[in-house]
């Protein structure tokens, strides 16, 4: 099944205490495409400036990923800098220059309107919207994930588009800053009662909850020795995710579950290089391995 | 088989942002034997002062709490005054009143010198050793827990301590602070490098991870849609997890593995009210039933 990914795409600046690393390829949308595709085909929405370097463009290709959606304009390509604190948990960011993305009016190619999964990476809410417009039929499952800016700025625009998705995938924090309860089932639940059905709490290190009509599901995070760099980590579940849904078709609890591991699995190997690096050192069967690795971790004996 | 606790018993007075409660019944070994009595027989050694309320000692006879080891010493109990932040998890610590605690020289009834399970709860290093010295024979089993306070003050005690034990069970930050490295996988292993085979760290509302030699084995928290007070909860955690243990009789991976299930189900009753309210008010059928309820949370079908 055909899965359409709608997000930022742009250059990171990272420095952790470590190491510190400029034009980095990111972005909400690029992290999402790698990570989905081990799974799955996936088609990218997004906007680059005429700077962006025709190598990460080729890596996206190479990988596979359906780039005739990611539009050239003129000026900069979208750019972030961050600097994690020594527990590479925390992190400042030092600045978000939107530059193309800004004024980014978002066209779908004719071959990706009718895509089954749609994920609207976070961004300005009207975009994400937009997109959903653009589509020429209800696809079987949109998720979208949103950002503290966005509830703060365009919450009207968010509670409609909350009612127009299966799926909202948030950071803790900004469940709790949307819901104002500090208890993540209460914001779960909270935010449930505002649309979607299925909502997915992310908690960073802590791992994931899934909250559908009927279940209930918490998932750890992978444990990792070393985080090198964690930026993308959260994109790159939701990639894994929803290539993990796109490519059963299936949207059943059980399904789900399923594809949090998966995309909890595909965070690990984002956080164990720079930008990229991680999840380009994987391929589908270390995935898997680290899967049933997990798998031991977290079962639990009679 | 038997289980011997040693550690504070105290009066505590919790604030938190909706309620403001004093001298409630509290301290490490109380909770950790309220407990650890669902599963097993406990016998505890702690001392409280001339001040300490009949009813409390006799609230832990009537759950059949073994209190022989209870020593009354001319003085005043010791006293802990904490304040909860909003989000119900970080706390002001706003008073520690030792008292008779300070000079608290630990005796072992005869009947106690044989247990088989030993829990040295947070306490002075040299009062957990000096416990280890009184018994007539080497344990099956031997957990400790510590805090921030002894690994700054006694770390040279501390280091003989974990020499003689089978497994630490200590906070995230705790460990981290033992070891100086943030991610706890690596805290864990280097902990285990300075003595226990098996390492317990309680992460909190986001659960817990147990290392042991061949073993890694991560669980998260109960979800809870309200936390009333957690103080405590990581006692009545190291409670359930022991008198498990001690009820089975079985050191095995998977025997650990449910034992921190049993531990940390105990904990979030623990969480549901002030003081010990929320573990009084459960029994052995409300425990086992929201164990099977949480196993369904985070089953991971195939």
């Amino acid at each position: 099944m055909s899965l359409l990914v709608v997000g930022s795409i742009g250059l990171d600046e990272v420095e952790t205490p470590r190491a510190r690393r400029s034009d980095l390829l990111g972005g909400s949308a690029v992290y999402f495409s790698v990570a989905a595709r081990f799974f799955s085909p996936v088609q990218i929405v997004g906007v680059v400036g005429d700077d962006f370097p025709p190598e990460y463009r080729r890596l996206l290709e190479e990988r596979g990923i359906d780039t005739r959606g990611l539009e050239v304009a003129r000026g900069k390509t979208f750019r972030w800098s961050g600097r994690y604190h020594a527990n590479m948990v925390d992190r400042d960011t030092l600045r978000t220059d939107l530059n193309v993305f800004a004024e980014f009016d978002p066209k779908l190619p004719p071959e990706y309107r009718s895509a089954d999964h749609v994920f609207l990476a976070n961004g300005v809410t009207a975009l994400q919207l937009k997109v959903l417009d653009l589509l020429e039929r209800r696809p079987k499952f949109v998720a979208a994930d949103t950002m503290d800016l966005w509830i703060r700025t365009t919450r009207p625009d968010l509670e409609k588009l909350l009612r127009r998705i299966d799926a909202l995938v948030l950071n803790d924090s900004e469940a709790r800053m949307l819901t104002g309860d500090h208890e993540l089932l209460k914001a779960g639940r909270a935010i449930q009662r505002m649309g979607p059905p299925t909502v997915i709490l992310k908690k960073g290190e802590h791992g994931a909850m899934l909250l559908s009509r009927d279940d209930c599901f918490i998932l750890p995070a992978y444990p990792l020795e070393e985080v090198v760099d964690p930026t993308g980590a959260g994109d790159s579940f939701a990639g894994g995710l929803m290539g993990c849904l796109a490519a059963s078709g299936d949207r059943s609890a059980d399904s789900l579950r399923r594809a949090l591991l998966y995309g909890t699995v595909a965070a690990s190997f984002t956080c164990q290089g720079f930008s990229l690096d991680g999840l380009l050192n994987a391929d589908r069967r270390a995935i898997d391995a680290r899967c049933e690795e997990f798998r031991r971790m977290l079962s639990l004996p009679r």
